[in-house]
């Protein structure tokens, strides 16, 4: 098994081989993805379409002198498998050492650290100007699927590459006919009128661009990319190499239902089940259904989601029954949220769906078109805080921290089930405030309770006690009820417990009581600390006779942690926080 | 004067006139710009292009019930003048009346608030969704300049205009063939070609995302205007007009310099000359100076702009100089801060060139391009803080708190000539950290001083007192400067003073040592407090012995403000300070 990848130490290695082991070395590719896949999941449609491509690309370039910059690189296992890092995927034991995206630390063949959409042309178009002002000659590669495509830096770097640089830059356009959903917009109309005139049509949304243009149609052949690749290498202008691809390409399960296996979980590779299938009540499911209610009810109710609909449980068949009560605006974050802005504006109820880490990519319209204009938009985070996504380039940690210094923008932390249904409801019925539900995460909490957003900023007081005074935001309101039994256990007295709900400011008439007959108050984030909810309360009572100890991730970019090592590092323990308590109300 | 002008009350008047009349109309309207702008500028070039445009818009459409949505709407002054508020331009003293841009404060003809480019087709598919389930009928228009179609979100409006909304939205792509200075990117070859061939080009970036299309060359002429528009006024699809227009039609000064004429302060009409000519030295002929010297000394520097080069003094002239070391992506943040992140990968020294009011637009690329790739990129943002831009949709005041929860992201906040340069010098040379800085504004300080900023986060000491420690953060360490003298003068101590040029972080042993003795610090920050310099403060010594007070705007919006009135408002003026701290410290 891996014959012929075990002689692949290399890129060099690669143009030693004839064309019957490149077939040979792609087969085994697949072999090696299947061994890590089927038993650690990850990226699967992305990386089995692409490994043709891949093995020509270095067939044909000499990387790490001429630059391979992947967008999302959610598709580079095999370009990670060339360029020394096999292991990663056929060796179980080093699985871990790869972190399933680009990543210079691992390697002299990655340039950047990749996670988020349609940045790959604006990346190169960098790396060939600095290229050219060193007077330096090599080739400048971007790969980027169709999906990406339609997110608007994407479009930017299209546009710069077609006339601001006048020199080497190959753009790949990877066509698989597939975002992780279908793909959504015009330009797929140019795309398909390309595939389907071997890229004769006068339609052609490169050469509109100002670009040189290429076609290819076996995508998945590799002597066909090689023969093009060849005829661009040394190329004195930008051009779009546009590749026809099959998405999953080698697994039957995977080209029947691409949506379903964009990203898969550890499965069976002879049944294509997975082993892990979550099924009872869930955050995602109690989402869903709230969606599909809301649309049954108000007719002018509509999702929009710029990235992963699965993420609240929206798969093909849930969207048809939303009908026209959803709208995929294709990866486009922006578009999203200044487009429900438009419809709040004209009497509409939006909810856009998205999750923190991709929600970042659109302050500018959450804060203009949404905030300053003051449209009740509802925008739901998923993923948000430390629990769910934990690769660098999708932490969930800024989810509050991004936004909350954005005026008019309500930032609600529901920590239960009923909180998050009635955040949802409130949000979308008024029509005062633009709002963002951060999404819990984990096991659904059931904790009945009854509560009026209309009081902005007002706290719910759960419990009245002594001395300390326990703030728990959003999902770690759980801690902090937590913490309160053991703080009674340790030190004699039961803790005043808070539930905030809101993150985007402070219930003053509550504190000011507070700073009167407590001695601390303990606030417990689950994100960074910088911009949290912490910190406005540390402000506000920066001259009153409390102290206040803030509890939140310190702010710096954390990669494949596990949670209990990081709560550990910033003191969020029990026992930690009781000690510090302890000193303080000697 | 105004005998048309002064017949309008309402847009139902502009379709009882005759051909002759709309033309006096449209003569009226210039002469009721030349009134505003000659007095109190404004935005010249966008609206001088577009006056027959409006005016054929308000004779075929029926606003408000049809929607039209301005992009940035700086061009939106003959609207303002047809839809009710022509005072707001021939009454001198109704002039602060009227806000520059749409504002649905002022009437029901504005939807939006808008400021920033490239988002009207966005929130103009949204306002059409919202028709479409409420099955309603009328007619929504979009109204965006060609300038802004190199931004990622009007392109991402076009895809989904293209294929996602299957009713009546009509974008009008108003063509002047200008951005604020010339346009840049491959997509104006195609809309040249199609100026060329009167619409007939195949190259057609509008079909390429799939929208109809029509052409009206003469953009300039009301009654082809009108043909045009009442062509497409019940189209049941989205279409795009593509109008060519003359960027300051109807003054010569400003078809001959339309770059210098995009925006003007005050003039003479005969002339042509501004009444205020800066002079002197400033921070812009400052920065601008060391842009020309960096670009001599360094190969591989280039300074990338994505907005308005004439904020930092690069003039046509000095871009030409410039040369290779300079690049303008057109209208498109994103674009130019991950270029800015493959050069600085690549080995070159980008400096990014923005404001604070449009970098927020690149959050994202700001936290991953850039941030979690650790590039040694420098983004330098003019008219940060309260003095500069003051309308609600362009504010300064954001600068620091957009950015100061991303991890590796150095901010600095020179406070004065020395620090500016020392800064710009320090940033532009090392290979560590990725460098936000944020300019001063107003008067230039001259302070001696050197800095060490590779010691990240480290304070300067200025000044060692006793009691109080005042913190004055960037543009504001002059007031605190000025707060010591009047501290010593009213309470008979010298208080320390610190310029702490960091805003992304603090000097921990320097806190911890005036935890130790000092009652109160005081800090003072030129924009919002969410997220500063001195929440962190507060929130660091949350359980220490000491009190800490933070000046700096609450979270709201403001518009159109005088800067007394702000620090007064939240009791940022040396009498208030010193009463509050002298409570504190008896």
């Amino acid at each position: 098994m891996y014959d012929i990848l075990n002689r692949i130490n290399s890129p060099a290695d690669v143009k030693e081989l004839n064309a019957v082991e490149l077939e040979g070395l792609a087969s085994d590719v697949r072999d090696a993805l299947f061994n890590r896949l089927t038993k650690i999941g990850g990226h699967f449609g992305p990386n089995f379409g692409i490994v043709e491509a891949t093995i020509a690309l270095h067939y044909v370039f000499s990387s790490p002198v001429d630059k391979i910059i992947f967008d999302v690189s959610h598709q580079s296992y095999t370009h990670k498998m060339l360029t020394g890092r096999k292991n990663g995927y056929i060796v179980d034991e080093d699985f871990s050492k790869d972190s399933g995206y680009t990543n210079p630390d691992e390697s002299e063949h990655d340039l950047f650290n990749i996670g988020h959409t349609s940045t790959s042309i604006s990346l190169a178009t960098g790396v060939a100007k600095a290229r050219d002002l060193k007077r330096e000659k090599y080739s400048v590669i971007a790969l980027i699927g169709d999906g990406s495509l339609s997110g608007g830096e994407a479009l930017e770097g299209l546009n710069v590459a077609g006339a601001e640089l006048n020199s080497n830059l190959i753009i790949i356009v990877n066509d698989n006919q597939m975002s992780i959903a279908e793909t959504h917009g015009g330009i797929y109309k140019s795309l398909k009128a390309l595939r389907e005139s071997n890229g004769e049509s006068s339609n052609n949304i490169f050469k509109a661009f100002g670009l040189d243009y290429m076609y290819v149609n076996e995508g998945n052949n590799i002597q066909k990319l090689i023969e093009a690749f060849k005829k661009v290498k040394d190329i004195d202008h930008p051009i779009v190499v546009h590749i026809n691809t099959i998405k999953g390409n080698g697994y039957k399960f995977a080209t029947e239902n691409k949506e379903a296996w964009h990203y898969t979980s550890p499965f069976n590779k002879e049944t294509g089940e997975r082993y892990y299938v979550p099924n009872g009540e869930s955050y995602v499911s109690i989402v869903k259904d709230f969606i599909l209610n809301k649309a049954k009810k108000d007719p002018s109710f509509v999702a929009l989601c710029p990235d992963v609909p699965g993420n609240f449980g929206l798969n093909k068949q849930v969207r048809e029954e939303l009908g026209e009560h959803y709208l995929d605006v294709g990866i486009a974050e922006e578009q999203a949220v200044a487009m429900a802005s438009g419809v709040a504006k004209n009497g509409g109820t939006p909810l856009v769906l998205s999750s923190a880490t991709f929600m970042q990519r659109t302050y500018d319209q959450v804060s203009h078109d949404v905030g300053i204009n003051n449209s009740p938009v509802t925008i739901l985070l998923s993923y948000s805080g430390m629990n769910d996504l934990r690769d660098i380039s999708h932490l969930g940690i800024f989810a509050v921290s991004t936004f909350n210094d954005i005026p008019n923008i309500v930032i609600l932390c529901p920590s239960s089930k009923d909180e998050l249904l009635q955040a949802l409801e409130w949000s979308t019925t008024q029509k005062e405030h633009p709002v963002i539900i951060v999404m819990p995460s984990g096991k659904v909490v059931y904790r009945e309770s009854k509560y009026d957003f209309n009081s902005i900023n007002k706290f719910e007081l759960v419990k009245k006690g002594e001395k300390v005074a326990l703030i728990g935001l959003g999902d770690f309101f759980t801690k902090a009820q937590f913490l309160a039994v053991e703080m009674k256990d340790k030190l004699g007295f039961e803790p005043t417990l808070i539930n905030p709900s809101f993150a985007s400011g402070v219930d003053k008439d509550l504190l000011d009581k507070l700073a009167l007959n407590h001695k601390v108050i303990v606030t417990l984030e689950n994100g960074v600390k910088d911009n949290g909810l912490g910190e406005k309360i540390a402000s506000y009572l920066g001259d009153k006779d409390i102290k206040v100890l803030n509890y939140g991730l310190e702010k710096k970019f954390i990669d494949r942690y596990e949670v209990e090592d990081l709560l550990e590092e910033i003191g969020l323990t029990s026992d930690k926080i009781i000690k510090r308590v302890s000193n303080l109300i000697k």
